[in-house]
């Protein structure tokens, strides 16, 4: 697995910004359950928002679409990205990946017990779990100018 | 383009949807500025989280990252998808198209004027606009169980 091994301060174009830790990245990654999988189809990248939880260190997400499932079948390397933002800060793990369905029964119904939410109406879901062989994550702060610099008045 | 021209109710594994016209879409992606970018690198998908604008029918998003925009130039098929989700709502934005590094200098001028936040520190960007081959977008109610049907019981 390449990541790093403790948070360090580095400078980004958006601003200051922290290198998360494998441990951050999956101590966040487990405080989450909604994130977005990346496919690539014949080098067409495709996004679509899932439900997902955290079991040992893996990625599992459940979907319903046979296309994506095709695809996923096809080309099985993925990324995953969970983010958030608020006015002061920012925040971004991203995985890269190879995705397995799962198809053993027993392995099945012990990723059903994992935390997901429970809508209606309900389906049979397919749960694919994403072995990472890459966790990168970072974490910026999003401090506005007070006043902006008028480049032209100088 | 190939999109829907109204929204249409449809039944989806997460709940009722309604999928979005390309009218819709567009509004919606006009009224936010945070997406996240999907690219395939020698069909290995990456995607990472951008600030973007919308003008005309494209998104442009603005980037300095060097490995990005290498990997863009070796293969500009890119996905970009906006989405949000609140307790009883959830709704996805995709688009799937061309990226292209914004050269011209009044092109580069007319994006800069766009809203934008206005970081510090600042540093000269990179353009890049999306030319969307396909947009869709939906909206699914996602209401809670009141209480779970033990299917083990009956």
């Amino acid at each position: 697995m390449n990541a790093v091994n403790r948070d360090e301060g580095i400078w980004s174009p958006q601003g200051p910004a922290t290198v998360l830790s494998e441990d951050s990245c999956w101590a966040i990654l487990e405080t989450h359950s909604f994130g977005r999988v990346g496919l690539s189809n014949e080098n067409q990248p495709e996004i679509f928002p899932v439900d997902y939880a955290v079991t040992g260190r893996e990625v599992v997400f459940r979907t319903a679409d046979g296309t994506k499932l095709r695809h996923l079948t096809a080309n099985p390397a993925v990324a995953f990205e969970v983010d958030e933002r608020d006015g002061e800060e920012a925040w971004s793990i991203s995985l890269r990946g190879e995705a397995h369905v799962l198809h053993d029964p027993s392995r099945v119904r012990r990723v059903e017990q994992l935390s997901w939410p429970d809508w209606v109406p309900t389906k049979t879901y397919v749960y694919v779990a994403i072995h990472p062989h890459v966790v990168s994550g970072r974490r910026i702060s999003r401090h506005l100018h007070a006043t902006r610099r008028d480049e032209t008045s100088e």
